[in-house]
């Protein structure tokens, strides 16, 4: 309230990069920041040959990591620091290697502290594989610190 | 039915070998099986510096991954292939760079083809970090195919 | 396949008051069946003084009742019997004594015989009360075995 | 802390009396508080005519409430105002009309406001009927106000 429409996805965009500047752990998975904006990121990463399990498809905590991944940014897309509280996923279909699977993640409910967040992990063929489900809660301090354009205070 | 005790702790050996040796995946996360009986999984991994976010703390989705692995362990120790369907996670408490976590999963129930499985990742001290179930099912097939000591069959 | 949407609709009304006139539960809950057709549900419930708790809001359980119904006859709309494997609900806002609750549940997937359904519980203001998650598995049989209009075979 | 052993049951005990006075719906349903302890309720309730589903089995949605209602009872049984968050349920095998279920919800870890507590239901043989999780957050105010024995703060 206060920041307009414009102000917001800028805001959305600096938590974004704030954030995967320090992510090792996406960079690491070759994840990347397809799109953010309040209360959505969109994410995508390729299933490596170091990634598959006995049955050459993509082990199912690399597909949950994606779709976390995604959920966080969505979560943290305020500026506000947000952590992952509970989390559910269904696996709907195997990924092959070497397939480019997306991750995109809608904010469905945001009340005080406490957001839900789906994520659907989909294939370049557009096929369901999984999904995803997040409980986040709103915690101290802001993503970007510095960032512009923002008159959020943190709730009560 | 039929396998003694010894004989099915040696099929759940048996499987788990033959699953790690194709799991690319938790080899790349240089999880290790630490044991493995019917019904029951234990996995570890280090949380190495390529496996953090931003705040210096283990990717939720790979603290994910470590409970998911010793879940498919666990559910796959009678040697017959399943997979995991749903799986739930709640983040406790965040593990940092360099610990050790340890992932245990325990079979709550077996009926048919359905299977329940808890998993508990705690970290050096004891202390609880994430608390995950998964349900299974089994489908055709077997684990390591020519593993002796089964009198097995799959469940119509 | 084979089946007009006009068919199927027809088949997922036939379905719906087939399960609704053997539904003790839900009439006893008063819950009323306010619109289904294929892969979709809403229900409606008033929260009466018998199903308040100590703080005179809606028992949880009783928001459950109404999503998981909804869910129940959203899985049942393709008239193939269908039963719930596992759900998940995140409690968004208090339901009052005298409100008007609706659920509401939408068909995410149904690949082979599994499917997922999200419902969304709100009061009389369109404020959300509840999401619910339920995944559920189609078994043998029909739910309204004499309806017309239906080519539709067990899958294997 | 502070508080002994003793006092901690009687607190508990205390809290579950208070609660029950005021849980129309529970009372409703023919829930009856069997045991309480500190992190631990066992509650139990009969399948009646008016609980059944189309299959003459119990609707899921009141054995989920069931489940639930123990849940409630053991994170409120600090004596502290606990509310469910997130609640997840995995449906095993069907209960019939006329039996007797029992609930039984165990404290897996309260870290701060956070809880998670399992429920198990089962029949009267002993067999598994769900297995259920909740997820509660610690709220301001104290269940039973007058309570003796106890010297609990609201956390921070």
């Amino acid at each position: 309230m206060g920041a307009s429409g414009e102000e917001k996805t800028h805001l959305a965009n600096a938590a974004g990069q704030a954030m995967f500047a320090r992510d090792r752990a996406a960079q690491a998975l070759g994840i990347t920041l397809v799109e953010i904006r309040p209360g959505y990121a969109r994410m995508r990463m390729t299933v490596r040959p170091d990634m598959v399990n006995g049955h050459d498809t993509c082990h199912g905590g690399l597909i949950f990591a994606l779709a976390d991944t995604a959920f966080a940014y969505a979560c943290n897309s305020h500026n506000r620091n947000a952590v992952a509280q509970h989390c559910t996923i269904t696996f709907v279909k195997p990924a092959l290697k070497g397939e480019v699977l997306t991750a995109e993640a809608v904010e469905q409910t945001l009340q005080g502290r406490n957001g839900v967040y789906d994520a659907k992990v989909g294939n370049a063929k557009g096929e369901l594989v999984a999904l995803f489900r997040g409980n986040s809660r709103v915690i101290a301090g802001e993503v970007a610190p510095h960032a512009h354009g923002t008159g959020t205070k943190e709730p009560s």
